[in-house]
């Protein structure tokens, strides 16, 4: 397989990202998590308002039918809930448990992986933030444009 | 929450890569595979030898049940084929099938995420590459630490 440059860096970025992906995951899971349902912890208890299946899909960037299944499994493990409103029909707002708030602080813990880029120096770290933002937003667009009707626009 | 410097990275490192992976997905998703699917074909096409599926494990860091299910998928969707040395016991080594291979040339004409570090110059492609080596490294140390009996070493 003959790669230029890019596919190459490609390449590089999408190992570090397995390998890095992979430390974290075992991280959160000597603590009874893992790294979807972390995002989904973070991403509830920080979230300003209620937040919906919907919202979750969005700031994730997963399928709402993924974020659904997950949410469901959360469910059943006691971390989160699920609360109709009846007023608003279909309209459900996610909420955390006792639970789920505890497995909250406990992964505020788990800050190996976190720190990882502590190996960069300070001058790299903030120009991996600017290349982030660059790959980012070129990564945003790419997804607009492979999906015709996006479900919303990615909020981080 | 409140973040220190690498944290905050970290974070944007995690939201950067979900969005390519995402946009990677869909771009495979056009053409009929999924991320691990492909990195699959890749893995054995590019093998120089033959490959057992532990050795998959190690190249792709995931555990040695993932793979074993998403070879037993491909082996049903006749994307590769497991075959077993009578000789050597449980030995088993992975080829790809005939649509096994036309779905690696298909997926070598998937360019346009491995081509998303387009946005960034020369220098900054520099940059990055050299910071994925020293994150790479530290990531593998992390894995090293948290696996008393690491199921092989990353051979990426």
């Amino acid at each position: 397989m003959e790669l230029n440059e890019n596919e190459l860096a490609w390449w590089e970025m999408s190992v570090t990202s397995l390998i890095l992906q992979r430390a974290w995951q075992m991280e959160l899971g000597q603590i009874g998590l893992t790294v979807p349902q972390t995002l989904v912890l973070i991403a509830v208890a920080d979230s300003p308002e209620p937040i919906t299946p919907m919202k979750l899909s969005r700031i994730l960037h997963r399928e709402p039918h993924t974020i659904s299944a997950l949410l469901t499994r959360m469910e059943a493990q006691g971390l989160v809930k699920k609360e109709r409103n009846l007023e608003r029909g279909n309209w459900v707002r996610v909420t955390l448990t006792k639970k789920g708030k505890e497995a909250y602080q406990r992964q505020l813990k788990a800050k190996k992986v976190r720190n990882v880029t502590e190996c960069l120096s300070r001058q790299e770290l903030e120009e991996l933030n600017k290349m982030n933002r660059k790959l980012r937003a070129r990564g945003v667009q790419l997804l607009r444009e492979m999906l015709p009707s996006p479900y919303g626009d990615p909020l981080w």
